[in-house]
């Protein structure tokens, strides 16, 4: 592979930059791996189309777009060859997309193949990957120690018994593995099962959860449980970011409303926005980060969902706003010394006109790397481009990888590190910043940022050290 | 003219990529050209101003915003040289837009011209150009062959006998000239007219059109009468992107109120988004490509617009959604295996934001290049920047001229493919993509993806031929 | 200083550019810099605190948002240097930020520091700043002569009384300082302190401002004292771009309403867009230019609101629209030959979608530079890309610094002009423009525009002359 790779027109500096950077260990504050894979020294991936492929919606959606049956590429019964065929055949798809470089990355430097994957080669390049896959040098806790993860944060629901993570801490391992607290489904109100999962959170909690305060105690007694595990940070994912603040009283009765079931989508709403408040103010307690990921329209394919579930590809942006939405959290916790509030969009035009100007004002604020559809060189160029103006590097909550495909932590942090310098010397180019500055800079990016807004100190990184060695 | 131009950073790389396309023909298959123009052997363009100047809207405005009156632009008593030496005289308006590349290639390159326009050589240039004009060197047809075209879509009311068409066909001459159907009159539930258009239609189908079925049946016919002539592709042009899905009954019902003039405009609108998925799926059913603009608010400068009619230069964009809003027609026939949907906007913002994704999902989608105020090297560049990664190249469907300035052809031609090879080598040049693969997408962007998008398979060009021929 | 700073990557033909137009003078049509400073010869900036870094919100959010209390910030009982101090031990915040370009240029050209400020020379930085802010040669009529400055509108309230005004008219100095008529809070029907408002009119006019059509012949009452100040323009701040047209009749009810304080918020934007389309009117008639500053939510941290007052950081834009909003005034004036109307965006996503189609028609529009979060490297760059292919150079206004930090304008100036330069360059390199062209926009954009926008001829200058020299 071309060491000087998207580098960009000033690759000299590029590459002086990224040389200070290159090595440093990966920073991994959210992602969606599966905490199972590492909670044993004996897992193993599956085969290559388990692990590169049916898992990983960016490949599953191209792929349908162009022809691909859903039922094909789903279908376990059939052997993973012949759909690994169908995907060689089709890899010119992914050509000049993240998922192509990111794909490329794994297979040639994880994994040693020595050429790109194409219809000429398919059988071979899948046996030659499997046969990787089934040695212990690849096992997922060998790869967390090649790869030099310093922390990686799962996705596990507030409501989770984190099973997975207490085996990690148990074991004899190092790695530092953390869950992150994402209560999304309680705040569901009007969703179908949202009494289920409130009878999930009244299992593990002393609170009574069936009255507005007891619920509010639930929450909290899990955020402490979620910590005692090493968790550092809350995730919330809804469709607009609408926050709220209500009376005690007045959301006590839209919560018995939405007991009784009878509460109107509005008043939902309202009281999913009031919530995100409150959990802004549990944060300023307790010192968890506060992420908001939000403007994703869910499931737009009906009959793809009903059929295969969530997580198949057909989850669609929608513009959002930022300013007016976030209003009474900003104004309610904004300014306490004790909170961190990270905000992700997937509305590219808020970058300029609304994050950027936000957390060049509030104290808790920082904003997310750019995510999802965005989390692509151009997509993170962009993302220099419109909001370090305003916002400065320090309102900015460096990377994440965001990945549930383990093995492309190191391609999508290589491509971060690239873009970044890249960015970085065509300042020093314009002599808007001296190289020493840009060197500064670049390490931010690339772990500083990230550790300070997930509170991913020194100290935490002692006393997860400390707590992998119990 | 500079062999280079437009190639950007990359020159060597660009250069390389671009000889491999550049003699490629130009496939066209959306655009504004008068039939009549090619129906006759005979046929002439008038003088520079009435070829040049008065049809062309991105003229008309520019010089109207800088103080020329419409009055005086568009007063055919006027010796149109007088005109011509105003637009001369006024010429560095168009330096850095596209309409003055475009002219500077049609006049250095199609007409020969040695020189740029200005005020020192308005008159020389006039007669310059007016003298080839008269030539049958010059003549529509002549030009049609030296431009290389290999299929040129008109745009055509559904209601339109095509007698040009039919005259086209019926001659003998190998140009294949092929008439979109756009039934947007009809679907103008609300306007004054529509009554009148609706008894065009009936006075050309079997079916009784007053009635929803017959109405649908209707646009059936007229479908299959304009596949007889060539047609592969409708073209849908509305406000917003809605679609919507409504019970035959209530589609009943609402035809009726639309009849008796007493529909409200929240129905007209719903009735008009469940047609558009109404002639979705008579595109899965006889495979006519479905072609959607959407965002322009036409006539906005009203006095203007009563004076001297439409498309005047006063149709502005607005903000416009499409996750929503193409969810019931998606919803409906997004997965049916024998429809294709370009969808075309005027609100950038949307492009990562919402058509990529979109198309990265839905077999049927296929994102339309850049239109109108878009389709500029900037325009492009923004385009592939923003589309490409989350897209792919294969979900988009290559370009369109969409000009009614025949002669801007190749020059808009040139343009695109000379961008799509300035960005494609800033892919090689980072090392995301190998020489052969950019030279394999140059390809794709130049003709194939247009040929794919609108079925003009090689089969479909030997029936055009033996067509030309019968 | 880097001579080529900023100048991009075809540096030596931005070079060649931006040696043409280096040393033009500057022209400042809109700005908010205190007319008192330049009042009187004795004038004096008081320390760099109170120059630098209290009176400018960008410097004040960007400290307050990484943790530094606006307590602090703005305690005038504190020692300057200990405020200093803090500074510069946050100074990275500022790299690679406008605010940090700025600066710099200031300390090192203006007042000839060698070295960037940090935490190692904090307290020998303030000391040098402030020895020479106190000698005549850094006065603000010193600096004045020094920069350049043709011509400088401040931002004056339609009651203010323009005493500074006066007294610089009467003095013997040469500079010309223009008052822009801004009469907002006369149109904020709303607010609290209207009625005050109103009644500090009437105390300046003969009308009777109490009824609607002396209402308007009190602002046009003011509209003439301001023109014989030297007025050019005047200026209108708004949260969205809603323009209405109403009856008289309608508009006089409505009037009446608001002086008993029982206007509905519907009618409070209706009567305010109305009259929006009444001082475009007006501007007809006296020929001043309209400026229309929308998108930016004011005061959205209501605590800081609250404790400190405006204007300390906690503005922040939101999403317009033009097309539709400005649709009322554009149809009644826009053609009128003696209106200019400069429209300003915080909400990028115009730029290419509404603006320039917009001003590429409508003879009165022009689009102003970019704006406050937007006036950057990175925002003029977008702002060229965007605008400039569909509304051409000469639709546009050339740029305006928009500062209340005085010293800052020639550094706003030189990136505004390299920026131009840098644009230009791509332009020439990929033989777009021929480089005569590329110079003769570089001036345009440089003064030629500006002046035009604001008729700020050489006539004007000629009677600004004789005015000063009164």
């Amino acid at each position: 592979m071309n060491p000087d790779r998207f580098l960009g027109p000033h690759k000299e500096i590029a590459r002086e930059l990224f040389q200070g950077i290159e090595s440093l260990p990966l920073v991994c504050p959210h992602g969606h791996v599966e905490p199972s894979l590492l909670a044993s020294e004996e897992a193993r991936f599956p085969n290559p189309v388990e692990l590169f492929l049916r898992p990983d919606h960016y490949i599953l959606r191209m792929l349908y777009s162009q022809g691909v049956a859903m039922e094909f590429l789903l279908d376990t019964d059939k052997e993973p060859l012949e759909l690994w065929k169908v995907f060689a055949q089709k890899f010119h798809l992914f050509w000049g997309t993240p998922s192509g470089i990111w794909l490329e990355y794994q297979w040639r430097r994880t994994f040693g193949m020595e050429d790109s994957l194409g219809p000429h080669n398919a059988e071979e390049y899948y046996h030659g990957l499997a046969e990787k896959l089934s040695s212990p040098e690849f096992s997922p806790r060998a790869l967390f120690k090649r790869f030099n993860i310093e922390v990686l944060a799962t996705t596990d629901r507030a409501t989770d018994n984190l099973e997975h993570h207490q085996a990690i801490q148990k074991d004899d391992w190092s790695g530092r593995v953390i869950p992150p607290f994402r209560p999304d489904k309680l705040l569901s109100f009007q969703a179908p099962n949202w009494n289920d999962e409130l009878g999930a959170l009244q299992r593990l909690v002393s609170a009574d959860v069936f009255i507005y305060q007891g619920f509010l105690d639930g929450l909290r007694e899990r955020r402490q449980y979620f910590r005692s595990l090493g968790c550092v940070a809350t995730d919330h994912g809804c469709l607009t970011p609408f926050t709220d603040r209500l009376s005690t009283a007045k959301a006590s009765r839209l919560f018995d409303r939405a007991l009784r079931r009878n509460l109107e989508l509005a008043e939902a709403q309202s009281l999913q926005g009031h919530l995100l408040t409150e959990l802004a103010g549990m944060s300023c307690e307790d010192g968890l980060t506060m992420q908001l990921h939000c403007g994703a329209y869910r499931d737009h394919h009906r009959a793809l969902f009903e059929k295969f579930g969530p997580d198949k590809g057909a989850d669609f942006p929608v513009r959002v706003n930022y300013t007016r939405g976030l209003e009474a959290l900003l104004n309610t916790h904004g300014a306490h010394p004790n909170f961190k509030f990270i905000v992700f969009t997937l509305d590219e035009s808020n970058y300029a006109r609304e994050l950027a100007p936000l957390a060049g004002h509030y104290p808790c604020m920082r904003i997310g790397p750019p995510w999802w559809f965005h989390d692509s060189l151009n997509g993170m160029m962009r993302f220099f481009d419109q909001v370090m103006e305003t916002a400065g590097v320090y309102n900015t909550a460096g990377f994440n990888d965001d990945t549930r495909a383990f093995c492309s932590i190191p391609a999508r942090h290589d491509l971060w590190r690239r873009a970044s310098c890249r960015w970085l010397s065509g300042l020093v180019a314009d002599d808007i910043l001296a190289i020493e500055q840009a060197h500064r800079l670049a390490d931010e990016l690339a772990v500083g940022r990230a550790r300070d807004a997930y509170n991913l100190t020194a100290q935490s990184a002692a006393v997860a050290a400390s707590a992998g060695s119990t």
